[in-house]
């Protein structure tokens, strides 16, 4: 996660002596008893988090008991537990060093997970490995789907949200719909019928909580209608196939070439649903061709139903976008879209439409899960869309991202000769694949971890066989900061490649 | 909703004649072709909202196509549909009156909620019955469960939101740990060590949107460890037990007494979990006994699993609250907690703990779920609770609370003579029973209703035999408005006693 490189990034140019209040510690919160197990814990967490880094030094044990008001017994039994795990070692008048990040913050509630640290290691990846990657340290995330979030419109959200709080009636902090604020609803439609040619009533939108919720509501919604499987594309996103089969038994694959979805793939699968990224496909960037639409649109029209994840339409650079499927065929497509590439993924606020059939299970599964999302981000959402703040935030962003495109691409191009890009006409990301397969993408991610560089391989989002390549966020740095980390992630693929070569053959 | 009733109130003393700016008409979000439909849903949407109350007038047909630059021709289909619904009718020179209010404001999306008006006419009620009861219009709302909402502290909720956005560095606006902040997880834990008596690392704090997104989330955890069944308080929530049963086959009843719940009847039940609100029990107000503590605890040491609903702990009027069950057996209780009754249900933040082998189970939900909770407003309870803010409302809500209580105690008196006034020593809210058992609690909160005012029966919350009851929720309402809101409820009963003692015996 960005917040804690900073940290990292900031702690490590001060003096590497850090004391209890650096490591958040207050020992006032710590159980009766167990002191030195509640301490162990925190300072591994401490380390986990790179809030102290690999490298540093503990504070010296009589100094940390002083600042946390405990025996110095205390704090030597902790770094005695800690020199045990592997986590730091005793370098006589060196101090106490930090040698490796333990496996887990898991404190007093959790299991050990084994790959906290090493996200490139199972393969296939399992639920917690957005979570790993996310987790281990680096100097530049390249992972898709963040937009510039520097970009964040700060003083205008709390404008928006001075006002909200000065009109809302006392009543409008109470219990709300579940199926979300409905100025919000409004705003959201009329947005919809803007930018995505879909005509909606307010009251056939879900406000959710980005388009993950959606993606788990309707998979519950089509599970309690009989569904066991919904189709997705391949290469097609992991996080999305994750979600789905928390809750369904398979998500059968279906190939992407450069028309977008088989068709005639999906209907040999006999899967009655499927997921779809058509205007912009992840992570291979391929628009939904026109002959391909109406193959759909056939399928659907005999049964087949569509969840259209409209992750990032809005990001567009050389024409305006397609409308969405939803747009053509409302009774079979179920839409999701959220704010996330337009404001940021922390908003946690996104929408989704179903089908009037599934409209009333999709609004009890909202309900169940929360009760509906908070109110006031939705009241200060519905401002900046209707006062226009979030279609001048959505221009900001296509100039700016054009321009990180445009950097990353030319990175390519220099620092790793021979990949083919795809998909740079939309979006907040870039597809790369190699000619030669001789490097697998997950020791090329691994190798570019380790040279403090973060990036997907495009393996992850495979079921079927293909050939390796990585997806390649580029929204979420600058240009500069982008050059640099693809040339890390050229060196580390260079490296590999002559290892390979001077390796013996093993035939 | 109060603010559909606030809404009501504001319009009736204004013109009855009203305009499209206020029925937040705008024809360009209408679709193509349609526009009569179009603006028939959207009146019908006014009129169930309140928006349109029951009595008001229509605009002019000419006035409204006007307004909306549409041809008259629609507006006048639009009120000849809304007539043949019986919403309106046509009152010559008097113009076109809202007779009635729709059943639902349906849209294009949904199927029509044939009980949306009528909240205590099914029995037993369904999942919808809370978002019936909230969108009927009424003047008072006695519900349970809310604060004084007029107290949300806008003023440094806005402060704290300026520091956060001022501070948050631009990777926060990224995707977070599913978990939660580690700033609100850290002040949660020391909340909890502080009122609560509950000891728990930051790490061990999961923060969920509300006690109804725990409930699920656990409720799943335990589905997938093989649990079938929670046994559930009788009388209990209604809103609890739909939750559970929403993800679980059964949630068999157990009898409360006044010591809390029999532990042998828990026993009896052959359940392996039990949902439990031992510090204020919903809706009877007993607090759990000693001795039935320690049975508990004896059930659990052999193998019971308690979910304990914390929900509103923190508002004891007479003497500290007890500490918390999860505080002496951190091993067998899953915890659940909110600042919905402290600052405002519309927040949808609240945090759950679980027992070890639970706990990444329980992570992995929540991901699943919405992929952490919106961080901002993490950020800013986080600072609310950390810099007493939150203990200052907390002290302000219970000196409030405290007078309404009264006040509701002595309309209690007044209004409702014979009635048995049970759980006034904490909480938000009074539970009454009637020794006489001639009208049934659904006929009485339906007639309350009739009258204006919002009551719940006791009978929705029972799933065992019992006499009919009231509950009352004192905290969101001032003392003058509690009294006439009981005086109402008096003379509904003076009514249906006086009814039931006219007609002739059917016995």
């Amino acid at each position: 996660m960005d917040r804690s490189k900073d940290d990292a990034a900031d702690r490590s140019t001060t003096d590497p002596d850090v004391g209890a209040d650096f490591l958040q510690l207050r020992s006032a919160e710590a159980p009766l008893g167990g002191l030195a197990g509640w301490l162990t814990a925190r300072l591994r967490s401490a380390i986990a988090e790179g809030r102290l880094p690999v490298g540093s030094r503990l504070p010296p044990s009589r100094q940390l008991a002083a600042e946390l008001r405990v025996s110095r017994g205390v704090v030597t039994e902790a770094y005695r537990r800690l020199a045990e795990d592997g986590h730091v070692a005793g370098r006589g008048r060196g101090g106490t060093v930090v040698l490796a990040a333990p496996e887990a913050a898991a404190g007093g509630g959790g299991e050990q997970h084994a790959d906290r640290a090493r996200p490139f290691t199972a393969f296939p990846p399992g639920p917690e490995v957005f979570d790993t990657l996310r987790a281990a340290p680096s100097r530049v995330d390249l992972s898709p789907g963040v937009p510039d979030l520097s970009a964040f419109p700060r003083a205008a959200w709390l404008r928006a949200e001075r006002a909200v709080l000065a009109g809302l009636a006392a009543g409008g902090f109470g219990y709300g719909d579940p199926r979300g604020a409905y100025e919000l609803r409004r705003a959201v439609a009329a947005w919809l019928a803007r930018f995505r040619g879909v005509a909606a009533d307010p009251d056939e939108v879900v406000i959710v909580a980005g388009t993950a919720q959606a993606l788990t509501l309707l998979a519950r919604v089509l599970a309690a209608h009989g569904v066991r499987e919904v189709a997705v594309e391949d290469p097609g996103s992991l996080g999305v196939r994750q979600h789905l089969r928390h809750v369904l038994p398979a998500t059968p694959p279906v190939p992407v070439d450069a028309e977008g979805i088989r068709v005639d793939a999906l209907r040999a699968t006999g899967a009655r649903a499927v997921l779809l990224t058509p205007a912009h496909q992840f992570p291979t960037g391929v628009v939904l061709s026109g002959p391909r639409r109406r193959q759909l649109m056939a399928w659907a029209e005999e049964g087949g139903l569509v969840i259209e994840d409209d992750y990032d339409a809005e990001h567009r650079y050389d024409r305006p976008p397609v409308a969405a499927l939803r747009a053509a065929l409302p009774g079979r497509v179920c839409y999701a879209g959220s704010v996330s590439k337009v404001l940021a993924p922390a908003l946690r606020l996104g929408w989704v439409l179903a089908p009037a059939p599934y409209h009333d299970a999709l609004v009890a599964e909202k309900r169940f899960t929360d009760l509906g999302n908070a109110v006031l981000a939705q009241l200060v959402l519905a401002r900046l869309m209707e006062s226009g703040v979030l279609e001048a935030q959505l221009r900001l962003l296509r100039r700016r991202h054009r321009s990180r495109r445009d950097a990353m691409t030319a990175a390519i191009r220099r620092y790793l000769p021979g990949a083919v890009v795809h998909g740079a006409a939309a979006g907040l990301h870039l597809t790369v694949t190699f000619a030669e397969d001789s490097v697998s993408d997950l020791a090329l991610s691994a190798a570019s971890l380790d040279r403090g560089v973060k990036v997907q391989p495009l393996s992850w989002h495979r079921q079927l066989p293909g050939g390796p390549g990585l997806v390649l966020g580029y929204a979420a740095n600058s240009p500069d900061v982008l050059a640099s980390a693809v040339a890390e992630v050229g060196a580390a693929r260079s490296e590999l490649l002559s290892a390979g070569r001077s390796a013996p053959s093993t035939g």
